[in-house]
């Protein structure tokens, strides 16, 4: 039953052996979570979820979950989006309900629907949206676990200028931890760094798509324009260098949040996958 | 060193025995906390804190901290305000930094500053202000520990109108555990409930004081009213009763946030702190 899409060229499964496709809106707290993608011996959001759809629909084997955005250890979500095919004769009721029933408090399902025809989670996704927060004041203990604590004043107004140096299509191979074959090269479509009502520093991150590490490298190098380490091109010129650079820290997980995922009208669903794919093998 | 300030007549120490009156404006995450105030054996806010004055200002003994809202256990504060009478020889540097630095995470001091001449954070305070969230569709994870889930849903136009029926000058007996000797009338300035815009129901309240469970038993008789256990007029029937109702369901504490204090200008405090310790003596 279970399909690894990443590598099947059909873009749904409709029509399928009965098989039927389901968009999954999610919300984690990654504090307690390896990430996630399934680790052996590792409690992950998707081990997680897979196995409370066995349970809920009494699957012989775990489903297998596609994910819009594969967050690592610590990194939380509000909107996530995954999808899961699943024999039709299997699902009925309200699924999201009944998922909530079994699933730990730390992850929830906003919504579960069937896909409309060329639905891929991963693969027909516009863009992403990460946020990130960080706090150089007193910090809300109530938000200290999405919110990373920094002990020098940061400059705002600098870390975005230093922000908008980034912004465009190029190779973020300065930025990504590297993976065999995938290539590093991603459009970044918003990167601001504000205030918000509480002054907590707020940084939004927008593309295509991120590569491993990226939000949170390029936070790192921001940070450091922010508390005066570093002057304001420099994160325009590690990413110029291309190549990874041991002077950028990656900023702690506990503070990014993967806030939406994007996708076209479903008319251009399919088409959106066919080119992503097409991107990506290139 | 420490002063009893609920009995104490004289409104601010400024002056006496070189002792100097300070303002602490706090924020606490209290599902750890037994509640605010002192209890042998438990962990408690006012215990963790005045532990900390006396670590950070090598005091003889415990600090004494006079608070403006003891908060019951599992409930949180973003605006607390509590003063404390210091020897003024003690007192120097950045005192909200160093206490920062041996407060556990839960607990956050976001400013230290010598109080105004009259200042009282229990007496001279004109009104208090709470938050209760309670979501009645899926709830983001990140935000289950100041939430409730409630599993039925609930109709926020209804709960809205019942809620006005609570307004003004009452005794508010009905909805208050008793205290030997205390008033139970207060003025009920605000309640209203509304969807924030992730369909969270947030209910504010705002009163020149509340009484012991007050905002969590109007929480419970508004929630009986939204999710359709009871009518809309039934909140305003218990109030006038004028007796504890045990069909009032005290709401959960971590749904409850003490929002802000407020105090008049620093010219009307001394006034203000003598108006409510009169009207608390009738």
């Amino acid at each position: 039953m279970a399909r690894d899409t990443d590598t099947d060229e059909a873009a749904a499964p409709t029509g399928d052996g009965g098989l039927r496709r389901f968009r999954l809106d999610l919300r984690y707290d990654g504090t307690d979570f390896s990430g996630w993608a399934r680790q052996p011996g590792r409690r992950t959001v998707q081990e997680t979820l897979e196995s409370a759809l066995q349970t809920v629909l009494r699957l012989a084997d775990p489903a297998s979950l596609t994910v819009a955005g594969r967050t690592d250890a610590g990194v939380h979500a509000i909107g996530q989006v995954a999808h899961v095919d699943l024999p039709s004769e299997v699902v009925g009721g309200d699924l999201a309900r009944r998922l909530q029933g079994v699933l730990p408090p730390d992850v929830s399902v906003r919504a579960v629907a069937e896909a409309a025809d060329g639905f891929d989670a991963r693969f027909a996704a516009l863009r992403r949206r990460y946020r990130y927060r960080v706090a150089d004041g007193s910090l809300n203990p109530l938000r200290r676990h999405d919110t990373v604590r920094w002990r020098r004043p940061l400059d705002v107004g600098l870390m975005h200028t230093a922000a908008t140096g980034l912004l465009g299509e190029h190779d973020f191979a300065a930025y990504c931890r590297p993976r065999e074959g995938a290539s590093t090269i991603r459009t970044l479509l918003q990167l601001d760094v504000a205030r918000d009502a509480e002054a907590v520093v707020v940084i939004e991150a927008a593309a295509d798509a991120f590569c491993h590490n990226q939000v949170r490298a390029m936070v790192g190098a921001l940070l450091a324009v922010g508390d005066g380490r570093r002057p304001v091109g420099w994160p325009a010129e590690v990413l110029s260098a291309g190549v990874r650079n041991s002077a950028v820290t990656v900023a702690p997980p506990h503070g990014l949040t993967l806030v939406a995922v994007e996708y076209p009208p479903d008319d251009e669903l399919a088409l959106q996958a066919q080119r992503t794919r097409r991107r990506r093998d290139a």
